[in-house]
């Protein structure tokens, strides 16, 4: 087994501004023997997620940046095709974050096993994994949505602002949503239940846009761009308003801070509260919250959109367009069948 | 007693930038004879307050803006000198939202009476007034401060931050405190037991003074001021933080939105929460709040300053000193024994 090969898509560079091609190397290793212990994790799919573009900057966040010259980590779903570790056997389908590469070694110790009866394995990269506890739990331990409130999000048709969409509707909001282009806008009112969308690319005005689609002003704002969007809804936040930030994707790019308006004292007027928040704050309740996911799920209240990228060699153009508003859904790689 | 004369300070102009005494005019006029149902209070001591900047903007916030040639209004302790109202007697000592005036009627719905013997009249716009709630509020409601955190104020030498600092170290919190003079500082450690202070006058880089000040980092941060100095600390705070906004006093003279660095992505990272309030949020606990105030007030374990300015023709100069941190503890103004 030490001398299968393996192909891995390695941080050549910490990218400036974008991420580009030349900041990606695919690289051919050998798979390691197994220790006592171990298993072998043949990649099914690996998630490329917009949040990755912090951990390729040279600083301490919640986690530990990228290495330059190893292999990237993901979150990831795959298969086990030998085990020297009694709790897995050969076949499993499991999750964790693993090298983007064709096999993992693990200790199986981060290891959880994924029950692809109730959905596809995919899935646990989305609308069961972190973007769908991303929205669960934004919702249910933050913004904490009243029946008839209006919830504005942004990123809208992304792995996550779709599904907060969707859960602020079972939960009996009116829900705007912001996304960019007509298309996906189409979607998100026809296919997924929004009551109104804001194409931000062809808005010249977003405050004015947003006047519009709420008229009883916002009482949740769920945000995943951050930039002049959230300038825009901040200002129109009702007394006791919550705002959710579980992303920046306008801002990973960002070298340094950009600059905006103050709203501080509009939070102090408005009684409101930001918090953000990563999604491992609430790890204990995942299995829970997954169960209920997977109910709304079966029940049909839930949809999901995935984009599968084929193909690990297109990794790393599957994350850099994680920020050219292309991908639309959940933007997955699939490694092997 | 409708032939009495009575003063008042009326809002002659709305401040462009910081307020100035032609924004103000004494008027005299005469007290209305009481209706059935009313009362007439002789104002003692009226309260100035940086808020009150807001409502001098022609703009809709949590209260309406003061009115053009009216007189202003703030909270205000009063005696009882005249009665049609069968709650109230000659005498009674009287906290109430009154004009900024010698004499105001009143209807008795929004009088409370105070009690004296527990502590002198004018505390009541301090210590056992708004300030001393909004900060007990601020960290019982919001920041739920837990034994051995660092808590960084703003504005710490003010009304609000002296009770804030106060509270942090009753709760068991290593305090820092940001004020404008070293003498202010001295007494903020020496008399009321601040572990740290930081002049943001006299200091150059913010936030390398706040990084020495909180070798730990920040869990607190109670902001009074907003601005750069918040900008500082915002780079500095732990995971799940709490940012409790009070006030933004570095932003009120400001005509439009001042500019500054973008750090939601912060919050991500930290999992940190940032919230405003008013007062008025937790009324139904004003009556404990006060309870347990002046508990501390008694055993000696919170102190208050004030600083007492005399006669009402001075209550636009004491509204404007506070902006050029003039003024140290609560300022008040003593209108009649």
């Amino acid at each position: 087994m030490n001398s299968m090969k393996n192909r891995q898509i390695q941080l050549a560079n910490r990218p400036e501004g974008k991420p580009q091609e030349s900041d990606f190397e695919l690289v051919e290793v050998h798979v390691p023997e197994l220790q006592d212990g171990e298993i072998l994790i043949q990649t099914l799919y690996l998630s490329v997620d917009p949040g990755m573009r912090n951990m390729m900057k040279d600083q301490k966040s919640y986690t530990s940046p990228f290495a330059l010259h190893e292999v990237l980590t993901g979150r990831s779903v795959g298969k086990v095709v030998e085990s020297k570790n009694k709790n897995f056997e050969i076949g499993d389908t499991v999750f964790e974050r693993l090298g983007w590469q064709d096999y993992s070694v693990s200790n199986g110790k981060n290891t959880k096993k994924i029950d692809i009866d109730i959905a596809p394995a995919s899935t646990y990269l989305g609308v069961l994994g972190v973007p769908g506890l991303v929205a669960y739990f934004g919702l249910t331990e933050i913004a904490l949505p009243k029946r008839g409130e209006t919830v504005v999000v942004s990123g809208a048709s992304g792995a996550v602002g779709m599904n907060v969409g969707q859960l602020a509707k079972i939960m009996g909001c009116r829900v705007v949503g912001i996304a960019g282009s007509d298309e996906k806008n189409r979607y998100l009112t026809q296919e997924l239940g929004f009551d109104v969308t804001i194409n931000y690319k062809t808005t010249e005005d977003m405050k004015t846009a947003l006047e519009e689609a709420c008229p009883d002003g916002i009482d949740i704002y769920f945000d995943n761009v951050g930039g002049e969007i959230t300038d825009a809804a901040l200002q129109l936040i009702n007394y006791q308003a919550r705002v959710v930030i579980s992303g920046q994707t306008s801002q990973y790019n960002e070298e340094k801070s950009d600059v905006g308006p103050r709203f501080l004292n509009q939070l102090v007027t408005k009684s409101a509260m930001i918090k953000g928040f990563v999604v491992y704050d609430y790890e204990a309740k995942n299995d829970e919250a997954i169960k209920q996911l997977a109910r709304w799920l079966r029940s049909g209240e839930l949809k999901y959109k995935e984009n599968v990228v084929d193909g690990l060699e297109n990794a790393p153009q599957a994350f850099m367009d994680l920020f050219e508003s292309k991908s639309f859904g959940k933007q997955v790689v699939k490694v092997s069948e």
